[in-house]
């Protein structure tokens, strides 16, 4: 059993139980189907939201409670916020992958209050459960309280509520005039009849009162108060239970946005119910089944291996379906799909469409969709031929790139492989007067967003994402024989922009960031600040750029300059004062975001850059060094489950070190893939699995079982003075498992050199 | 003393004491200068907003608290808020025009929080005394909080706080990038030394507790949390204090939002301390002071007294100033303009000015600006005439109609004479095909706002309103002697116009709303719903098209078909459906807004036209009907201070008769010129007051005290057999005083036919 600060994780399951209640900021867990998304804390407390094409609606809000009234002495508390800390027996909150449980136990009472979202509609479900533990008979009172959304215009006179006393409903509607949709309905449905109810905060909680003590326990029952014109709506319903010792209760709550008073009861009859409950249970627990059937790893690290087989599988998944939550990003989009492809080929074919859908004509692509940001950002044709790649190499199924696909702004129709050609060579045309990319509305750092507006400025990251990208595409190309000349010229134009990446984008022994328009070097010692920017540095050896010695040579350089206690800063010093030719990132306060900031997803790259230099040592401490259990920064805050985005950086005086937001980020993908590709070093390549690990020197044997190309693969790495694997038994050449259309099980057994 | 439900009115200052602490909804309070406003509740809790051009920019919270602790017990209790409602001595709010002070008293000390804004500047003050009323020296910690309002884009990354000691000054910077606007600086000021502070809610607090359990009570001292990356700020401090028995000790807070730095700590030390904040006050007493200077009325009804002499000036001071708070309506303006132009004449012609800035080349107006809101309304002209004559006949300052203005869409200046006939033009010149004013996206009723949007329907309301304003126009240009050949022809169209309204707009009795797109009636009997609306019947009688007993049969059919238990609906029967080709009223839940609720606008509107027909016990029954203390609708929740802008009516189901919201209404104006103008029946006229008043049947005296033209008229209403006047001990003929530019006292007495 993993310990930690705030909790532990269970051995097998991967839940993760919050024990510490009350810890340093809430501890989130995210919940999503294809229609609506939740982040809950370990009180169940949190929005959920639906999606309605490209608008985010929320439909339940922040508050989630059940309190417990004992009739007898009137006395009552919140099993699941314990708002006034009192002596419970137990209370801890179960984080699982696809719901969470809060279990509170008080005099005698056991209380578990589970939430998660079914597999479709814009829903919710909860399961309240009472449980006596005692010896005697108790009667009790149960009150749920759920705070709504309910109005979705500014016009609060459109709304109100009404209780369907035969149905246990209360639904929450509101007139629609003006409104951007049509979900104008939220209903909130209880599987067993409750004994009274409110439909506002302000019937239940009080006007002066908060949720810790509100006015609705103080009476015998709720008052059954409909109402409209209200800015704010919620759902309490009363319940008289009587339990004899051992006996329990539940109480199953359903609530969800629809267009109208029909669909909300016939929703709600849909998820009616225990039943309906287990089974949208079980069909959680049944998705993270198949996901870790793909790949499971037992490595010397407990933790490597809950992330890897568990966490950051969901973690992935998330903007796997929800983008980044506000909106679909186009990188963000491609970097997920590279890393879940193992897990849901049908998705990522869909994703890489979808996406592709929203490449312009000439060759880039917008920023994000759902809803559009147009900011005219230049890196978004350098992620698709290393997606496109992830997609053919993993499922071998070529006919992506027969599939035709228009554009954001042309209606005509053109072949996935032309997209994705097209994407390179907007990149290779757009050089500026360095001959390297032009620098546009900013590239990965979305923060950087002034640095080439006038179409002068050049980047230098981008230039080397640019080679890494046509080198890709003309892998891609190779392998479908295309056109030896073409590919001939990608490899020379790529040789081209490496060389004016050396000449211009070199200097003082790292590569600066890039020109901005008023021809200043962003990421340089000329910098005023800003000096040294990391990523540059990372994607030189992930492009191939620096190799061997010179890529070990680059990345001391990173070891020595960027390092701090708890990863490596995105750049180094962080700006002090707002700086126009860079953009927004120097808005940041230092060490915030892009401003010096430990940036997870950066550390990632840095981390699959050291296994490609093949430092296993350097990528594992790597890791480490950004996990949650790191000594150096014990109390950052973040979720062990989960990878924020940031550590505030070193420069960050107020708040150094802290991780104050989580679960959404780019970094999840890239740590999966480090792990699985580059530490574990299992790539697909087409029908058959490569094997090339990168260990930790402490490591000595470890275990992997991977699902792929229809066969089952039980690896086992050992030790030994070479590099060798044995494949059923015979030793074979080289690191590429043999092929097999036939759907066996194979047992491999990989040695590892010390 | 003249009490009510939640507390009294104090004789002689208008100042309402709030006694009942937890009234039905919060009562509030709106304080404001040029630069920014405040509406606060009983607790002096609420938002403050400041204006920067067109933006609002809120800077402080709804919390404002401070906390008293007994350094010997640890004991500690919120004065203003008393959350755990012990048994104070004493607490009330004392609501005054300018201010609002909270008393709370208990254990023997007690606490006076006061607040108001400084005459200018985007800033509030706050002074918080303790005195100790016992009879031992107390130690105690005094602790105030102020949440904030720092963030100004949603990069929460670029916000900060810092602390500088040296000033007792809290300073929260807010980098500037894509911001709308460069306040992005707050500051909180302390005039004495705090021994400690924190700078958010959460180190203050604390994530898990309310404001009724502060952990930050809980410690020896405050923590000095400077931070950054918050989603929310505010500021506390603590002080140490010891008083000996009947010691007082006063602590100022000035808190505002400024460009940077150095503003912050120039305008912080402008407003220090104990003295700048009683001058403040001083400037507030004097600005009413000199309100009530220009009209007292001593009337048999006290409450009649204290509402036009104080809060109904008051009430239209905000409209004066902010409009409705959110946008400058341009019929607002105009209509509070001539509310308030009698107590500010330089302010009325400013108002004209700016109003008809935005008047289109065409003689229509922009429904509202700062925002602009361009929803194509159509009877924004139909404002301006009455409104230029009231500023006429209360100033004789003709200067105004030679002023010259531009328009919204043309940079061509013309004088407000040409504005003033453009706009009477327009409406004739927009006539559908009974001959009626097109209705356009709607008119006064806001919410009928889809009735003639494909540029057929006709509104019988607006075509009323524009015979008032054609006859308006046309006094106007008589007066100042205009073209005979061209006030004859507007009095042609005009009774064109009226016969046309009583051809197809008087049908079964009444007079319908008007004709949509569709050429469906809306508001006559062969109308599914919304069958009867109040204001064509009251219009009829304002503009003169009903005179005589036809005036009063048309509002006997308003006491038949429209009244209620607390005033009259603005149609009924409630619209139950949402109604294409009516708008948004039709989905406001039966009972709100324009959808059959008591809108007190529309009710004003008819107390006038009561007073026009001569019916002064109708004019005062409706007056008493829409008043705090009716006692058919006793528990409104409105505050006695200030009118709401409606009932939600007698076919709400769920809430009828509570007033929600109150304050921002076109009610204020309406009803202060009832009273005064019509009821009292005092009249500017040029150089010279009219004394005609319409009182109700059981007054028997009455005094006013009017200041006008340079004069001081001391009148009393006496009662007699017949109507007369005596001036200066003279009886005179008429009802018009004669001419004095000399500046003189007045006697007068004004007999009244029983």
């Amino acid at each position: 059993m993993m310990k930690s600060k705030t909790g532990y994780f269970v051995d097998g399951t991967g839940e993760y139980v919050i024990t510490d209640m009350y810890p340093k900021r809430p501890l989130k867990n995210y919940l999503w189907n294809e229609d609506a998304y939740a982040s809950v804390d370990q009180f169940c407390f949190g929005n959920a939201v639906a999606s309605i094409g490209e608008i985010r609606r929320p439909f339940a809000g922040a508050e989630r409670l059940v309190y417990i009234k004992d009739e007898k002495s009137g006395a009552f508390y919140s099993p699941n916020r314990n708002y006034k800390q009192e002596p419970f027996d137990e209370y801890y909150c179960h984080v699982g992958v696809g719901y969470s449980k809060v279990v509170g136990v008080y005099k005698n009472i056991r209380t578990e209050y589970c939430y998660l979202m079914p597999p479709t509609d814009k829903m919710e479900m909860i399961r309240v459960t009472v449980r006596n533990e005692g010896k005697e008979k108790r009667k009790l009172s149960v009150y749920t309280y759920n705070a709504l959304e309910v109005n979705i215009t500014e016009h609060i006179g459109s709304g109100w509520s009404k209780y369907y006393a035969d149905k246990a409903l209360l639904l929450f509607e509101h007139h629609i005039f003006e409104a951007k949709h049509d979900y104008a309905t939220v209903f909130v449905k209880s599987n067993i009849k409750p004994d009274s109810f409110e439909s506002t905060p302000n019937a239940f909680k009080g006007i002066y009162n908060g949720f810790e003590n509100p006015v609705g326990l103080s009476k015998p029952h709720l008052d059954n108060t409909e109402s409209t014109f209200e800015f704010d709506y919620g759902a309490a319903f009363r319940y008289e239970i009587e339990l004899s010792p051992s006996e329990e209760k539940n109480i199953v709550l359903t609530i969800g946005t629809v267009r109208n008073k029909e669909e909300a009861f016939a929703l709600s009859e849909k998820y009616v119910g225990e039943k309906a409950f287990d089974l949208a249970m079980a069909q959680q627990k049944q998705v993270l089944s198949s996901y870790k059937d793909v790949m499971t790893i037992e490595s010397p690290d407990d933790y490597v291996n809950v992330m890897a087989n568990v966490w950051l599988k969901r973690q992935v998944g998330f903007g796997k379906t929800w983008g980044r939550g506000l909106g679909k990003g186009f990188r963000d989009v491609m970097q997920d799909t590279s890393a879940f492809v193992s897990f849901d080929h049908a998705l990522a074919k869909l994703r890489i469409l979808d996406a592709l859908r929203h490449q312009y004509f000439n060759g880039n692509a917008i920023r994000m969709w759902e809803p559009d940001f147009k900011h005219p950002y230049m890196d978004m044709p350098a992620w698709i031929a290393a997606t496109v790649l992830a997609y053919l190499k993993e499922t071998n199924d070529f006919t992506l790139l027969d599939e035709k696909v228009g554009y954001l702004d042309s209606d005509e129709k053109e072949t996935v492989l032309v997209h994705t050609i097209k994407g390179c060579n907007f990149l290779l045309d757009s050089l500026g007067k360095h001959g390297l990319v032009l620098w546009g509305g900013g590239d990965w750092n979305d923060s950087v967003n002034n640095v080439g507006m006038r179409g002068i400025g050049e980047s230098v990251w981008l230039s080397i994402a640019t080679v890494k990208a046509v080198k890709e595409t003309a892998e891609l190309l190779e392998k479908i024989g295309y056109d030896k000349t073409y590919i001939d010229g990608l490899y020379k134009k790529s040789d081209a922009l490496t060389e004016n990446i050396l000449k211009h984008g070199y200097k003082d022994g790292y590569f600066i960031y890039g020109y901005n328009d008023d021809g200043e070097i962003v990421g340089g010692q000329e910098s005023e600040e800003g000096k040294i920017y990391l990523n540059p540095q990372t994607w030189a050896v992930l492009a191939g750029i620096f190799t061997g010695e010179k890529g070990i040579e680059i990345m001391d350089f990173v070891e020595r300059e960027l390092r701090c206690d708890y990863g490596y800063v995105v750049c180094r010093p962080a700006y002090t004062k707002p700086t126009l030719g860079v953009g927004r990132s120097s808005c940041f306060y230092p060490g915030s975001f892009e401003n010096a900031s430990v940036y997870n997803h950066g550390v990632a790259f840095k981390l699959v850059a050291d296994c490609v230099n093949g430092c296993g040592d350097r990528a594992y401490e790597t890791f480490k060094m950004i996990c949650y259990d790191n000594p150096k920064n014990p109390d950052s805050g973040a979720e062990p489950y989960a990878f924020s985005n940031m550590y505030l950086g070193p420069e960050c005086d107020l708040r150094k070190g802290d991780a104050p937001l989580s679960w959404i980020t780019g970094t999840a993908g890239w740590l999966y893939r480090g792990i699985t590709e580059y530490i574990m070093g299992l790539k697909a390549e087409y029908t058959r699995l490569r094997i090339a690990p990168c260990f930790p020197s402490h490591w000595e044997t470890a275990k992997v079982k991977r699902t792929f190309n229809g066969c089952t693969y039980h690896i086992e790495y050992r030790r030994a003075e070479e590099n060798y694997i044995v494949y059923d038994g015979a030793r074979i050449d080289g690191n590429l498992l043999p092929e097999d259309t036939q759907g066996n099980t194979h047992t491999v057994t990989v040695y590892v050199a010390r």
